[in-house]
């Protein structure tokens, strides 16, 4: 099949007429397969099955007593590793550094930073979104009613122009949501010149923070890694280290929603959330933690438990990129991004046609992630945006649920040109 | 000894001398012993051990991937029973039930309660705080700027009067801290007669809520058990459903830090919550919950594992009450509570003596709750009250920490008498 745009009028209305018949089939199948979220899959759950069974009862006792607000030794030594930076700056929390993100700009809101005035005292409050993005991030801020300011994104990263001018010179902006690495949902990682960028920022507001969700660290899909720049190493060039909130758990690494989650600062900004957060809580679960030190024994060991996932999702990548290139990519109607780590393929349709591509799925029983949820408040203007997520199914799901994907796209791109 | 009031002053020098000298004799022996909290011993620890690894692949599989923000059905039905409410009521948090509260707190401050304004909006904010009470309650509302007004204590519970008055014409009055069963620290459980006048309130503001921290649900210390009305029962005779938050935890069922907790409230406020929770958090640990449904499997089997705390709790507290009758009741200079259950003896010395007394002992190496620390703001006007944790240290320092205890009581008592 050639490029849709060369076809003429009749030839678009055969192939539509061919691709209903095709949908209709599928519809009758009665599937019902949900690609909404980033989740592991069974298999990869099962790969740290041992974890849950490792501690001693000698461990036990030992630990198991209140306290520790912000995480027991081995803990922060892990995270500090993880994220390279120092145990002095780790914060170790519950289960979910959605959470961490959550407090963190509720005490923002509500207390201040550092001695800043509250940002719920402010005439206005802006955080900057590169876009697409991670939904749950902008539920966060959209609730605190923080107004989300959409920066495009290219594969390396945020567009970093504009994010000077807006940093540098507007002190109502008082953060930046990113996803530097794997970043969700495109799968693209910052690339050292915009790390370098960001670290070199001269933010108008003191307490303006760089939120640094380094969901994907060691989530790579093969031997062939992406490399992040330590923004922390960067921004001590400039004296900028108070600047930044790093972000991480091992949910997609051990148990999503029974793993760690940890967040790293400069020490400042540790003395000033501790201060705090002393308050909210007595100390997360420890015994939770010291089962990670356990069973995540050394850095060689996370490596090949990584590949484990790796060679658990890599196939499934393969099949959706697969699919993509011979039903789609001869049409010339999409583009997407082929990344090398994270759980997601971002994939973007002719103009005014995802909506119509997510509502064509889900009447055939495939839940895609809500189109529109990449970006701010859910409005992806052009109607482009469609976040695959294909960790989770089966791979004989994931088969079908691309099948029906792609006769979707064609279907709402047939309709759009023949609208035209 | 007879009672120290009736000493003459040459008496009272010569009782000092003498305390003086066994307080300095303690005081070589160089022990260092922490009674500050209300913590779990390592014999009680070791009663779950079990929980940590009662789990199977399959339970593993099913259960532990991202989602159930309010508790899997096992955990709500779990504290449904425990707290005499229906699983609608109940949402399950993470580990600690200060966070629940704080986050409660922390959401009204913000954001409001059930569309009413935010708290934080206010000019004022006031809660009720029946003293002496719970410092960790204290710190969530003097970090909220919410002023607290001290309500005193007798052995049904708060004053009701006090309470009615301020409650039902104040506006400002928005919440009151209540440890209704085995109180922390008196001991007490509030009768039936207060508990249904905390029903009947009709508070001069929508917003207002009773935050009913019931921790100590089922820690008796023998058969001998308190009984608390329900008070959602009672509640709903005077449709005051909406005015009530409760709050508990496994903490010191089975680990203290890495137990599950929960809370329960009318479905109103329930679906308030969750409505602003899910911004926070995809949910909390599900693998804890499951742990602990299948572990603490029947009502029958949670009666039997309390008899074993209270086996190992209930020998400290009688060294604690031996101790203080045989040694300090003579004197007629202090007076303490002898509690069925719960975690604390809650002791009172002559007006002005409390802060000598924590001074005392912690030269000579045993650390008490701060003292003060069981009033808003750390003020005890009387410098009186101090709370007594027994429960953490072995038999034998405990035995050593009341023998040093004592001897402060009489050491600061007698130096108080030759003051005046």
């Amino acid at each position: 099949m050639a490029s849709y745009a060369s076809l003429t009028k009749e030839q678009l209305a055969t192939e539509k007429a061919n691709l209903q018949k095709q949908y209709n089939a599928f519809k009758e199948l009665g599937v019902k397969l949900d690609m909404s979220r980033g989740k592991p899959s069974v298999e990869q759950i099962a790969l740290s099955m041992e974890m849950l069974r490792c501690l001693t009862p000698e461990e036990i006792l030992k630990a198991g007593n209140y306290g520790i607000l912000d995480g027991i030794p081995a803990a922060k030594k892990f995270f500090a590793n993880l994220l390279e930076v120092q145990p002095e700056n780790i914060i170790v929390g519950g289960n979910s550094s959605l959470q961490l993100m959550y407090d963190t700009i509720a005490r923002a809101m509500q207390f201040g930073i550092m001695g800043n005035q509250p940002w719920s005292k402010q005439e206005k409050v802006k955080f900057l979104c590169p876009v697409p993005g991670y939904d749950r991030h902008f539920a966060i801020t959209e609730l605190m009613n923080i107004e989300m300011v959409n920066i495009p994104m290219d594969e390396n990263g945020p567009d970093m122009d504009q994010i000077e001018k807006l940093v540098n010179t507007d002190a109502s902006v008082k953060g930046i949501w990113c996803v530097p690495k794997y970043s969700n949902p495109t799968g693209i990682t910052y690339s050292d010149d915009v790390v370098r960028r960001f670290a070199a920022l001269k933010p108008a507001a003191p307490d303006f923070r760089i939120f640094w969700d380094n969901a994907y660290v060691v989530h790579h899909l093969s031997d062939e890694h992406d490399e992040l720049l330590n923004i922390f190493e960067e921004c001590k060039k400039y004296n900028n280290q108070d600047m930044v909130y790093e972000f991480c758990s091992t949910s997609k690494i051990t148990f999503p929603g029974a793993g760690v989650a940890a967040m790293a600062a400069s020490e400042s900004n540790i003395k000033w959330i501790l201060k705090l957060m002393t308050v909210q809580i007595i100390g997360y679960d420890k015994l939770n933690q010291i089962r990670h030190c356990k069973y995540l024994k050394s850095q060689e060991f996370l490596t090949e438990h990584m590949k484990k996932h790796a060679a658990s999702i890599k196939p499934k990548f393969d099949i959706v990129l697969d699919y993509l290139d011979r039903e789609i990519a001869p049409l010339e109607i999409a583009h997407w991004t082929k990344p090398k780590g994270g759980y997601f393929v971002s994939f973007n349709t002719m103009n005014g046609c995802a909506k119509r591509v997510g509502e064509l799925c889900k009447q055939a029983g495939v839940t895609l992630t809500g189109v529109g949820a990449t970006f701010p408040y859910g409005i992806d203007v052009n109607d482009s945006n469609i976040r695959i997520a294909p960790t989770f199914p089966p791979v004989e799901e994931l088969e079908q649920a691309m099948q029906l994907f792609c006769i979707c796209v064609k279907l709402a791109s047939v309709e759009k040109l023949m609208e035209e």
